[in-house]
């Protein structure tokens, strides 16, 4: 098995990539995961994974109440170790390519990885949940309630009644 | 109907906020929808919504190939004109306030959306797309295949074997 460091594989291409100072992110935890190495991280997450235990620093705690009446969970996270100059990648590394939008690989222009989780508990902080998919001590930046599970408790406005053409 | 400016509502919470400067985003294209204001934007959106377009700016554009393949995708984008310093919030403004993670608002301490969309059709490093709910202007972060439709192409690894309790 092949772990992708820096190398640039046949077929791939970079491009210099601007600046990345349009807007600034806060890592508002760690993610906790048996995964410490890029060669054994899955894929792709599975609901039936191993437990992941997430750790959500002060002042965001608070922002916890009421996460629990959800059943599954969206994380978004950085993918810290990722190179973000790719605009094609060879994920087989067999001389073929595809552009970066077609792939989930955690090589991209923003390295924001996003999963659907089950959530096993909340407490004092730390976040349990199955499904995830990254390495050990990744930076968490957002959790939120699965869009299929959640309701707006906010009055519907104008363009929640919006259909057709129109652009 | 009230728009959420910068005002505090009763029973919201905000917090000191640490700087937002863990990690960098570069604004890869830009979203264009009938939505100008914020008193028009849809809660969610709709699959059967009207289309809007996604500018994908160079030298990103090489990075759409495949993205075709796919008949939903997930958009990620800034949510530009959201305050970050809220861990309760009261979105139906009743006096009643709910943790920020538990709720699906633009108001976060990373502002970053997430949508699944139906693709329309890209040209010419335009995507089309049914099912945003963000506002004209919005700042693009990322596109990827949604999750439910994409196989990964690399070879598996332990993890993606892996279920059960460890953590």
């Amino acid at each position: 098995m092949v772990v992708r460091e820096s190398e640039i594989r046949a077929s791939e291409v970079a491009v210099t990539a601007p600046a990345a100072d349009d807007a600034g992110l806060v890592f508002i935890g760690r993610i906790g995961t048996p995964w410490v190495s890029r060669i054994q991280t899955p894929r792709q997450g599975r609901l039936d994974g191993p437990v992941c235990r997430i750790e959500v620093f002060p002042p965001w705690i608070a922002a916890l109440d009421g996460l629990e009446r959800y059943e599954r969970i969206e994380v978004i996270y950085w993918l810290h170790l990722s190179r973000r100059d790719l605009v094609r990648q060879s994920p087989a590394n067999d001389g073929r390519s595809r552009g970066t939008f077609s792939l989930r690989s955690p090589v991209r222009p923003n390295p924001l990885g996003t999963s659907i989780v089950q959530l096993v508990g909340i407490d004092n902080g730390i976040v349990s949940v199955r499904g995830l998919d990254c390495l050990d001590g990744t930076p968490l930046l957002d959790l939120k309630p699965d869009r299929t599970l959640f309701s707006p408790l906010a009055p519907p406005q104008s363009g929640d009644f919006q259909v057709g053409e129109s652009s």
